[in-house]
């Protein structure tokens, strides 16, 4: 469903969108920086926030936006995150909406702002001023690319998609950009995601969809365990498709739904993939449990283990790391009712480690994507949980990141 | 108070203890790997164990020789953890007693077995059993050094120590020696450690003394937040020091607890500074907080944060990311109470980055030993977590391991 062709749109790939992104010297090494993504109609706007308890300035400012109900448009930028940066960080944050309404026309409280970066440090606001200026000039429609760089960090690349559904007679339009490679262990959002759509839907029905969707595909993925104090996911439903208005949770709803869970999911997925350093993605599948959360404890507990992480990193097949994660999860566990699989290779099976194929396991070790399947035989519930291995990359990025 | 002469002597400094480490072929690297400490008296015996639901069976059979209170003698093991071995596993460390048993000629049950290394695989009893016969052949009053080095696995070097106390006339003497390097995140003991003393005590005044210390020891430490499936710490009493016996909480108990703890803390630093691949040795002081179970919550958060990890080897000032740990704790703070040092240098203060002398905080990130001084500003309670950096060292250490 999500094209190439369909790749580059991305947020500007529903109607009535614009999007732009510039240089404006926020980040280190000169590249895209600031972004703006705009909807010509007033958008039903829902949005999902970090719960860090150190959150930024920019989400504290965004909150009260997508509170109203409604926005125009998006301004974010890189390089610096506008965290731990107090009340100038607060003003800072109300005049990037200040600067953009005045731009385009709109209310300061129509205006999403969103940073992403270094903490602690103040934002250069001679060269957002100009940078939002500079954006908003560039408005395109074919903006979306420029936009979704300017957003990224140690991204190695943008994430992006759009699709587009029929609606009654009416095809309806999603495009989304996201970042994430760092810092990513979601209690919320985890990152940085815009979707944009041209649908015509009700904003209650649009926080609901995206609250539910965000808690099983962002909130699904872990690279280190770090959750963020930056992160937001915001969807913008401008109308201009023409569909009936969704006003209930018919089928309209549920088409819609479905839609905006596969790019949450292609995108959380995508985010995991690119972790920093990551070499393996790691989709940790959890089943036969009591509840989704015992499911979803469990396979947290082994995606954040270093020491499960770095087995995969060197294609070794450790699977006691596994069973020790599980068994360290906080959830109840049987070890004699747990099997556990990579690929669809078994390497434990109640209590004792199972007698495997080595050249089989050696092959889907080796692989780039590799499923850790785990049975806790329980239950009836599960959860999917993204992650990647841990490199020397990862330590390097990290070890060098602000000096 | 733990001297260089006292070092050599550990778990055979006290009076009537001898110990022996052997090579038995269960390491694959040929090194020593089977320890055993034996006691001519029965010693009063106190443990505490993983709680890791996948313990090991080495950890189910030793329970059951502390629960009778008393014990002979120690047999350990590293290079094959016993673990996920099912009823094999366990019919091997009861083996692993019974031949101790006949060995020493004492009972099966004051016999307490231990195993350290990979997980998922027999033990070989052949050799196990050759191992333990020639231990017991070696025992002797200067064994202690090849009892520590027959159980360290990725250890960079044994952990020992030895002291004395006088209670009544009497001298009191004091040894261990401990293993842990990755693999280490307690919650309970996260490692092996064994404690001798010729002390008289009663055993239940033992085991409340041990599970009280290792709460604020053993538990407070964390290399990556993995927690074992085989730790153990255990003390051994003999009496054979001859002083009146402790049998309440009076003075002579207090200066018994005082010792054993001040141990335990000596040990615990060691474990985390020799983390697998560390280069600092961090220790995080929370403090101002509403309860001790709030200081340790916030003080692990950022000790397993990965990103604060590789920053302090990059040597890198990068305090954003201990107060975003410190904000998804968890815990409930108030960044505008909060004040985060790194040695004496004020980093955050108040909800913003700290106006601080640059080359002042560049010597303490070039330091081996960093302190990371967190105040919540909260309440009365503090807690000291130990803990390590996150090097190219450990992922190429847990990259490698059993490959």
């Amino acid at each position: 469903m999500f094209s190439e062709e369909h790749k580059s749109a991305g947020v500007t790939y529903p109607l009535g969108f614009t999007a732009a992104g510039v240089r404006a010297g926020i980040k280190k090494n000169g590249n895209l920086d600031v972004a703006v993504i705009y909807s010509e109609n007033e958008a039903a706007v829902a949005g999902v926030f970090t719960k860090n308890q150190v959150a930024a300035a920019p989400i504290r400012v965004s909150k009260i936006v997508v509170n109203t109900g409604t926005a125009h448009a998006i301004v974010a930028n890189a390089g610096c995150a506008n965290a731990c940066t107090g009340e100038q960080g607060l003003r800072d944050a109300e005049n990037m909406c200040k600067i953009a309404a005045k731009e385009l026309n709109c209310k300061d409280d129509d205006v999403i702002v969103a940073s992403t970066g270094v903490i602690g440090v103040n934002l250069p606001m001679d060269k957002m001023e100009a940078g939002i200026k500079a954006a908003v000039k560039e408005l395109s429609r074919e903006g979306s690319v420029n936009a979704g760089n300017a957003i990224i960090t140690t991204d190695t690349y943008s994430k992006c998609c759009a699709t587009e559904i029929t609606i009654g007679d009416k095809e309806v339009k999603f495009g989304a950009i996201a970042k994430g490679s760092g810092m990513i262990q979601p209690n919320m959002a985890t990152m940085l995601c815009f979707i944009t759509t041209d649908a015509d839907i009700e904003q209650k029905l649009l926080q609901e969809a995206l609250s539910e969707i965000t808690e099983v595909t962002f909130n699904m993925i872990s690279v280190d365990g770090d959750m963020s104090t930056n992160d937001m996911v915001t969807v913008m439903a401008n109308g201009a498709a023409g569909n009936k208005k969704i006003a209930n949770k018919d089928d309209d709803y549920q088409k819609f739904y479905d839609t905006l869970k596969d790019i949450c999911t292609e995108l959380a997925k995508r985010i995991a993939s690119d972790g920093e350093g990551a070499t393996k993605f790691l989709t940790i599948h959890v089943h036969g449990a009591e509840t989704f959360a015992d499911a979803k404890q469990v396979g947290m507990s082994v995606a954040k283990s270093p020491l499960v992480k770095t087995a995969f990193f060197g294609e070794d097949p450790n699977w006691g790391r596994v069973i020790c994660a599980v068994g360290y999860s906080g959830v109840k566990i049987s070890p004699e009712k747990t099997v556990i699989k990579f690929g669809d290779v078994t390497v434990y099976a109640h209590s004792v480690g199972a007698s495997f194929d080595n050249s089989a396991l050696r092959k889907v070790m080796s692989e780039h994507d590799i499923l850790i399947d785990i049975d806790l035989g329980e239950g009836e519930s599960e959860a999917t949980i993204y992650s990647c291995d841990l490199s020397y990359g990862y330590v390097k990025i990290n070890g060098e990141y602000t000096t």
